[in-house]
């Protein structure tokens, strides 16, 4: 696995104005973050026939939008198996994607519909949206047991870091990068969205059938939400650090289902919210 | 204006593990920022009788929940004016926030949900995108004239930084500022998600009867999506300034409305997008 990000659709060049104190303002050429919409649209035969329904239209960084539509599906638990994807097909000019799916995901897509409907009508809260994933999740995460050494740890903001300025120029990018536990970055992925480059992450271990990751370290160039380390959770990622700062939310859902919590991780420190004894 | 950040239900104690390399662990207690789901329902009267609609279900750090709604209301084109909300009732307990509106806000929710499918059935894109704001955006942005002085800017980071020392302990938080244009902080606004911390901005103005935003600088603490010019166009916000950097179409939606777009605000350097015009 290794990093095959577009510079061509991610990129666009920009003239600018660089101004500082006391100095004579300098006109440049830069390069800024691309962001576009991107819509998702499930596709499956009923009776013969094509049905289609749009699940969400995402501001995302192009290049990678057949990841992003996959791991999107997958962390949402609509799509469990890779084997129940017939076809994806992007349409780069309309900013769409297309997956082309076994009909039992267009099921599953209105049951959770439903089920969340139930959750909210009897007041949404910390507490239903942890359930919420406990219902959802299918790999377990393994057992706190020793994974990597903190010198390993330490070095990886780094190495996240070092393949991150070969591809984001623009300063405007999340980074979300996989590593086995000898510290060996395995696949780099970045956007405008944080969310999305952790699904165009999954998207990718859907693809090449890696899932679950149950052995592998993720590493978060920003904060950790809730959202972040639920999608971890569904792909059986243990350990998750993060240069940023985690939400409370964030942490609880860790801490139910077992998994570790890094936060601020720069400069060889580190704090540990959950599961330190997967680290040696 | 001033910030009136609601402590206790914003940040939740904790105890942490530090790791620095070559130094024992520490067991420290420490603070996280609060991050759990609030429901947005709007409830309006038809023929006598109270209809609702769940419009959002969003991540977000409790405490100023009725700001949150009106300004997402607003910014989101639903709400144009104060006088069309009736009441707003905030239960804490199950997070939701029930706006109660004048029957035209019910209305004009269906019409712009019409309206974005029309829009996503021949394809969504940035320009579709931004064709979308120009529809909804009610104030238009003021002449680009002198509005404030290069060195009021660079002072405005640390004025932002050494308020939301107060408020945020936790690293964890997103923050919004606004200023005047002699560079007096009149609102901060923290949140876990960045849109969030910039509605509970608009949602203050819109209470306090203070939009449009004419003459006002906004401050952003990271990046520059679409969504957050989107806001800042929405409520007629001259200039935004943020630390990081913007994406592509955060600048072209700036540039179409003649909004002044700067990023980088770091040490006294700044990089102009648009409208640079604004400073002297």
């Amino acid at each position: 696995m290794t990093s095959d990000f577009d510079e061509i659709s991610s990129i666009q060049p920009i003239i600018i104005q660089k101004v500082s104190l006391n100095e004579s303002v300098q006109t440049l050429p830069d390069v800024l973050a691309v962001e576009e919409p991107l819509e998702i649209v499930l596709a499956w035969k009923e009776n013969e026939k094509w049905q289609q329904k749009s699940l969400s239209v995402t501001m995302r960084t192009p290049g990678q939008d057949e990841e992003l539509a996959l791991g999107f599906l997958f962390s949402e638990g609509l799509l469990l198996d890779r084997s129940e994807v017939q076809k994806v097909r992007v349409s780069s000019l309309i900013n769409k994607v297309f997956v082309e799916v076994l009909p039992i995901v267009a099921e599953r897509s209105k049951r959770l519909q439903r089920h969340f409907y139930t959750t909210s009508s009897c007041g949404v809260c910390g507490k239903a949206s942890l359930e919420a994933v406990r219902q959802t999740a299918r790999y377990p995460i393994s057992e706190v047991t020793p994974l990597m050494h903190w010198e390993t740890l330490f070095r990886l903001p780094q190495l996240l870091r070092e393949a991150q300025s070969t591809f984001d120029q623009t300063g405007g990018l999340h980074a979300s990068g996989l590593f086995d536990n000898e510290g060996n970055l395995l696949i780099l992925r970045e956007d405008v969205g944080r969310h999305n480059a952790l699904d165009k992450v999954l998207g990718y271990a859907l693809k090449t059938n890696d899932l679950p990751l149950s052995n592998k370290v993720l590493l978060l160039s920003g904060r950790i939400s809730f959202e972040l380390v639920q999608k971890a959770v569904m792909a059986g990622i243990p350990l998750i650090a993060a240069i940023g700062a985690p939400s409370s939310l964030a942490v609880s859902l860790a801490q139910e289902h077992g998994l570790t919590l890094i936060g601020f991780l720069r400069n060889s420190h580190a704090n540990i919210y959950s599961g330190a004894e997967r680290l040696v």
